[in-house]
């Protein structure tokens, strides 16, 4: 394989899910060439493939790959030590999953292949654009001439790339989960309580943009406001009984109450 | 006292505290007269009347009030049962809470009145300016006159005002109290679990808002993603172990966790 040129590279991309959805177009738009998509089910490849030029379809990993400067892993990630295990790998191959949550090492059980992790911090959803300038990558590679070409890749979508090693990215991963996952889930609680009261949806949205827009210009735990923080057991107790048709969320809303008060 | 001219009222003020501090000089903004101002603290509420035209300064309730058409009661929930009690209302002065939690129904105790609510959905932090028009205004009163003042006043400040009942109004506080206080303190775990891996607070900001802008823009329940809802019992696994330092934060992980999957 011919040293790749860091302005463009051959990338193969195996998955087709939401992840590679947003981010083999990227690539294509940032000069890249996906040079394939590998999926399970060839109709999804097909679909995905067809929006990005002149990349094939594949359905097996078993056979030798087509050469690529990098194969990105945008697999569930329980499907990447199977995946590196299981696939004709072209010995050297360049091998970079996309996942928060696992180490670097898992490329350790896999020894034909130069591992590496690229990794973009934000929720891809169906429909819904990116701004991939502002998406921070988080780089961790096994060689330093991988951490270069997975530095320089990120470079060319995005303006916010670092390394991070496994320890730190597992660490933001958690704390994602709570500002993305946990939040929304927040978010659908008030939804229901609202629809309950038959109040619109909207009605909410003025206070959570400024509650996101004080949160993210301050440290959160100083500018904590609320009955919990000001322990107003009269308002605690009248919001106990207005959630009694919600048993888990009152335990939510006694348990979110305790952690707040243990951070005054 | 004479018929108010609905286009320019005459306020006392009852509280110099946050939400006092921002709406006082909102109203007067809106052509509206804060005719005093009052606080146990004598400089506190001296320093908000000096920023209202020709406002006075009390420090006692216990002398009949100055005349106004309307009295807002600017104090913490716990505060407005005792002082409807025990001020020295004109007969048949308008009085009005602003609390969220608060039944019209604490006006029953104080038949010298006319009771009213006029609650701003909106977090109030000090040195924050406030987009008045967008904050919605929920009107409750106990006479037509009294909820057409309230109105026409909440719609001097505001474009979105609506009447609530007491019931509804308490499902909407419970509501933002997921969306703003709880979610503030999920916030505030992520950036101190950023600051302990020695990452910048900035980072999570481009997923912070999209999460927002997605949660918006659809029923939140249904775009929940993570670990938790894709029931992902290795990261799940993972980031309890990078929790190990916060027994607290991993029950609270653990309990929202639960509670994502009781929704799928």
């Amino acid at each position: 394989m011919s040293a790749p040129d860091f302005s463009s590279l051959r990338i193969g991309l195996l998955g087709s899910g939401r992840v590679a959805n947003h981010l083999g177009p990227a690539l294509a738009a940032a000069g890249h060439h996906v040079a394939f998509v590998w999926s399970r089910t060839a109709p999804v490849a097909a679909a995905l493939a067809a929006r990005l030029p002149d990349a094939q379809v594949l359905t097996t990993l078993a056979s030798p790959l087509p050469p690529a400067d990098l194969y990105l892993l945008a697999v569930p990630d329980a499907a990447v030590a199977p995946l590196l295990a299981t696939t004709a790998w072209p010995a050297g191959a360049l091998v970079a999953h996309l996942a928060g949550a696992l180490p670097l090492a898992v490329f350790e059980a896999q020894p034909a292949v130069r591992g590496g992790v690229f990794y973009p911090l934000q929720t891809f959803s169906p429909g819904r654009e990116l701004d991939w300038p502002t998406v921070p990558f988080c780089i961790e590679a096994n060689d330093l001439a991988a951490e270069t070409t997975l530095l320089n890749l990120a470079g060319s979508l995005s303006q916010h790339v670092r390394r991070l090693d496994s320890a730190q990215r597992l660490k933001l991963h958690v704390a994602a989960v709570f500002a993305n996952n946990f939040t929304n889930h927040l978010l659908g609680i008030a939804d229901a309580l609202l629809a309950e009261a038959e109040l619109p949806a909207e009605l909410l949205a003025p206070l959570v943009r400024e509650t996101v827009d004080k949160a993210l210009a301050n440290p959160p735990f100083a500018v904590q406001t609320g009955p919990a923080a000001r322990r107003d057991a009269p308002t605690l107790a009248a919001h106990q009984a207005a959630l009694a048709a919600h048993p888990a969320w009152q335990d939510l809303y006694e348990r979110l109450t305790a952690s707040i008060q243990t951070q005054l």
